[in-house]
């Protein structure tokens, strides 16, 4: 176990960015920047504006030194400013799909139909890493990307586990039905997930934390899956219902 | 079901707490304060404490004008500071076994080894009221207690689920078990969870977020429950972990 770790650790690449105007784009790009290094004292337009955008973005800054900055600088050119970001990379659909056969197993996806909070989204990469799933599809819009934030509460798992962006959930769900996969989405008022058979090559829906699947996706679904409810409140956080349908996924699979 | 969304909005009660010392005794008691009002320009010494306590805490100030405080004040003696606090109190461990006894039910608990993140904890308070669990108990020390970020994040559920405090966590394991409860702790390298017999009066004991569960602890436990992994990384997030487990439980107790 402590081999695996030292090993997740060096698989976290990063790399450096440097210069204002790169580091501005960063941000308008959204990469996932985990540090930001600015000289201290340094007041100037372009300065203000990173300042601003890390402040938004929550990103961890750093005032320090010139001397300081020019030992970091990869080519000298920091213009006062250095960006580490985290190298994630988003995978295509095909690529989660080939993972499957390679490793000879019926596909298991986790969809997110607008996943907002970072930390859910890292916490669901977590749990696809653990539950065997080949990868994670998200949207394109409206939805939180692969942020410092979620790397990070992927505790690792972003390093194994390919993620996928999508234009339209709707037509990727359509096109993996002809290649023979099923869709199960999470949502109350379903069939109760013990009773369902997910044992065949599946896409596990998971819907955004306040509204749940939005209409055209859960029509797009074969199956709409219920989680047992006994309490007083709506529903569990979506990382959780995503968890606990996952491993019921796992536990049927195991059968 | 946009009913039962008012009525949980109705149950989240408040209470006002006015004056300096007032205010430097909550945050010290720990108490979840909300929000703060202060009054806009106000510097003294006090008043300093009180910023230097919310900035720790992480509470949300607004700084006001006096019209605005005089119209907060129940009293009109706010001292230039007003907190609103969240009225969630702790229960007795008496308490949760009452409630199963209430319900007809043998009992369910949840019991949390020192988890330090408040969505955690808000998030396995929100999955136990759903799983029908009868409460939570936590530890006093090490531990975050019952703040403004986990009543927030348990969803509404701290309104229904008691949670109770408790000095030594093994004391109260050894305390139950006299009472004929059985307790199963989730750890890596115990049997698989499909395995054990969980339908009786259970306690789950869910680790801290790096550690995992104590020797101590783990050592009073009757059982050690295992989620089967597939994926690289080490182990679930603790929130999903104990949904995972927790509604392993719902499933045996529904057969």
């Amino acid at each position: 176990m402590e081999n695996k770790k030292a090993n997740q650790e060096e698989t976290i690449k990063q790399f450096t960015i440097e210069g204002r105007n790169a580091v501005i784009e960063a941000f308008r790009a959204q990469k996932p920047i985990d540090r930001l290094y600015i000289l201290d004292g340094c007041q100037d337009g372009p300065i203000m504006t990173i300042k601003r955008e890390a402040k938004k973005q929550n990103t961890l800054v750093k005032y320090v030194t010139k001397e300081r900055l020019d030992q970091l600088s990869p080519t000298g050119k920091h213009q006062g400013v250095i960006a580490n970001i985290a190298a994630y990379e988003y995978a295509e659909v095909e690529d989660l799909l080939v993972r499957a056969k390679e490793k000879g197993e019926p596909p298991f996806l986790i969809l997110l139909d607008t996943i907002e909070d970072p930390h859910n989204l890292g916490a669901i990469i977590r749990t696809a890493n653990l539950a065997g799933a080949h990868g994670v599809i998200i949207p394109k819009n409206r939805a939180v990307g692969l942020t410092a934030t979620v790397a990070r509460t992927s505790a690792g798992a972003l390093n194994y586990t390919p993620v996928a962006k999508v234009t339209n959930l709707t037509q990727t769900i359509e096109a993996l039905k002809k290649k023979g996969m099923w869709f199960v989405c999470a949502d109350m008022g379903g069939t109760s997930m013990y009773q369902l058979d997910l044992k065949g090559p599946i896409g596990l829906v998971i819907g955004n934390e306040g509204e749940g699947v939005s209409r055209l996706v859960k029509e797009a679904c074969d199956m709409v899956a219920s989680i047992p409810m006994k309490g007083d409140i709506d529903s569990l956080n979506a990382s959780v219902a995503a968890g606990v349908l996952a491993f019921e996924i796992v536990h049927q699979r195991m059968q």
